[in-house]
């Protein structure tokens, strides 16, 4: 299966109202991608996927994404074990963003360790008045897994 | 309220276990943005913030994006009344993604009337087999809104 699954995008009325999958990859030949946990709602990760990515996704039913940092494609939870199982797959209107909902295996689906990826909240309104720099509020206290034990040396994908 | 309320990114550590908000901006300037129903956990969109929006958004607890098509600060609902009272903000592991947990006044967030952007599924698996180009199906079937009275002849924001 490969990228000529994909229709052509020939009018806004065909990407906005029609039947056939039209993606538009960025000038970099990528798609953002929200992941959700099925269940809960939780939003565990925003990711980017390439035609492949996209593509193996639909064709597997687990979550496949392109790693912008390492330039490879990276079937979630190949290294980990923590897959994420596709239960409903979801494009928006413009076809510029992809929505999956996952059911995953282990439970968590941060790199840091955390259920998800955004353990953290910020302040805002009447509680961020007069705070510089915005604090943030840690939502997750314990950490799902230890990333050494499950990452060994592997270089850390977040960069500064 | 300005960019100086963000914190420095000085080592991984600090961003992925620290308590200052300190956002990276991609090469554009921009950091994107998912946005979920509060109550239903749906997603409703996926936008781009610039320093200024997520700086105003975090002010005024209302969502404020950087309209990438219009080149300018989207305060949303601010031509539709759909405003987005921002319930829950919170930041990634490595900063780079926003996510607003929102309460939606008027209970639609799409430009072409649904009330979630991602209106259509996407087949996979077994059910993609064969399919090209690969179907979409209609989850939601009823407009919240008519664009042509709520917008009226502003050009329309999908890019093909």
């Amino acid at each position: 299966m490969s990228q000529d699954i994909f229709g052509k995008r020939e009018t806004v009325e065909q990407v906005e109202e029609g039947t056939v999958l039209a993606p538009k990859f960025d000038k970099d030949g990528n798609i953002p991608c929200v992941t959700t946990d099925y269940k809960s709602g939780e939003l565990l990760m925003h990711a980017y996927m390439n035609a492949e990515a996209l593509a193996k996704t639909i064709e597997l039913g687990e979550a496949v994404y392109w790693s912008r940092s390492r330039k490879v494609i990276w079937h979630k939870g190949a290294t980990s074990g923590l897959v994420q199982k596709v239960m409903d797959l979801r494009i928006d209107d413009d076809q510029d963003c992809v929505w999956l909902r996952v059911d995953v295996q282990g439970g968590a689906s941060c790199h840091v360790g955390y259920r998800s990826c955004f353990y953290r909240s910020v302040s805002f309104g009447a509680n961020a008045k007069g705070q510089a720099p915005v604090q943030l509020k840690f939502e997750e206290t314990e950490k799902v897994f230890d990333p050494k034990q499950v990452y060994g040396d592997a270089p850390n994908p977040t960069k500064l």
